[in-house]
């Protein structure tokens, strides 16, 4: 029996390496039966953002991209592949920070992150050719769609996370975050509760799909996408709906332009 | 049995309020022993800087702090109490922002923070004056000295992390971060490693201790102190000491000072 207040994290066992078009809900299924699984209410699932973005036909290849002017220009300051700074700009809004190794751009979705989250890890045989995978098109509608799906399949719509890793200023490391919600709070808005003394809190507003994201991370691992979606059991949040997109810093508040 | 791979986050129940000079080792033994749990190899307790901050005397009223001239122009800019401000201003080395409600310094341990990391929830009775709360004079050592302790009093030494929570540039909300590590690696390096199909790995450190901050963060909650002890089991991390200044980003690859 689990201990109360107990959250557990649970991988889901051999899920299969992702292809354009898999019904990701589908194999999930088949993975919760693997793992032993029944979903019950108040599970949330976190999907790495890598096997939706596959599902999804993000996958690039390189070869088929021409640099602009501009990405050239770019691409010797970061010392890049001229194509994949073409793919990062044309998935960016703005370039944040731009030196040696370094691409911080603000993404079209509003996250500011390196490379706009495009990665080339776990995509094809190198002898294949040069890929990359670009974020999913609207993360939030992913999300929406797969607990839309799941609950159709189960009879439970799970919440969702879809989670990517993020590096940050100042600290060392790269940490999950949220790019995608469903069913689920973003965030969870402490402001009007008090400490024990009943004075206000202080710390109002909780990052909780990004913690959710950073704990789902720990047993994803790195290295290997063999366990690229975690159920996570236990949590008792009010099961609202807020998207990801609640988690953006609004530019007004944000100091670090 | 737990399902292959899995993580469990357990509070340890009742934990009682801290007060200065108790034994939190002798305290959480208590409180293993209430949740019905014997530690394991491999454990890791999770410890808000709060309890720690609070066992070792941090705790400061606010009628015996003098501002300073720079403290009250400072307090003037934020809209703070310029006591609190002088508390903070002794904490730093250095005002990274500043604006009203907003005081991000670079504190004396490194970490680039609002407010210093000093807290006002959970401290007393409000009719007995105002209080704050400083972070412990030195983190890792305070996790270092928990782990001997508690290894002293079980047999079974575990990692420990100290947490806090910080908000972020770009992202609304705070997360749970390590602040204090012991018998535990902060980051995760994976250089070295490869995808699996031979391609290095983009990411290659992970914010390791940060991420299991933020998974017990999710289990500590914010409103109360009732459970600010948090158990880690599965863990599959070599237990290689690292101390939590390990997360802190050198400032030569820092782009947002």
């Amino acid at each position: 029996m689990d201990a109360a207040g107990e959250l557990r994290l649970i991988p889901l066992r051999d899920f299969p390496l992702v292809e354009k078009d898999d019904d990701l809900a589908t194999l999930t299924v088949a993975a919760l039966a693997r793992t032993g699984l029944t979903m019950v209410s108040n599970d949330v699932l976190v999907f790495a953002q890598k096997v939706v973005s596959k599902a999804e036909g993000r996958r690039i290849n390189l070869a088929n991209v021409v640099p602009s002017a501009r990405a050239l220009v770019v691409a010797r300051t970061v010392e890049k592949d001229p194509r994949l700074v073409e793919l990062i700009l044309r998935e960016s809004v703005r370039v944040v920070r731009c030196t040696k190794d370094v691409l911080i751009v603000e993404h079209r979705l509003g996250f500011t992150m390196a490379n706009a989250g495009i990665d080339q890890s776990n995509l094809a045989d190198p002898t294949l050719g040069e890929f990359a995978l670009l974020l999913p098109e609207a993360p939030d509608a992913s999300a929406e769609r797969l607990r839309n799906r799941l609950g159709s399949l189960t009879g439970c719509a799970p919440g969702i996370v879809i989670s990517d890793s993020f590096g940050r200023p100042w600290r060392t490391g790269t940490v999950g975050v949220a790019i995608g919600c469903a069913g689920f709070p973003a965030t969870l808005d402490l402001r009007g509760e008090a400490d024990l003394f009943g004075r206000p809190l202080r710390v109002t507003v909780v990052g909780h799909a990004d913690e959710v994201a950073a704990a789902a991370s720990i047993v994803m691992g790195q290295a290997s996408e063999a366990q690229p979606v975690v159920l996570v059991r236990g949590l008792s949040s009010r099961f609202s709906h807020q998207p990801a997109t609640a988690l953006l810093r609004p530019p007004e508040q944000d100091l670090f332009r």
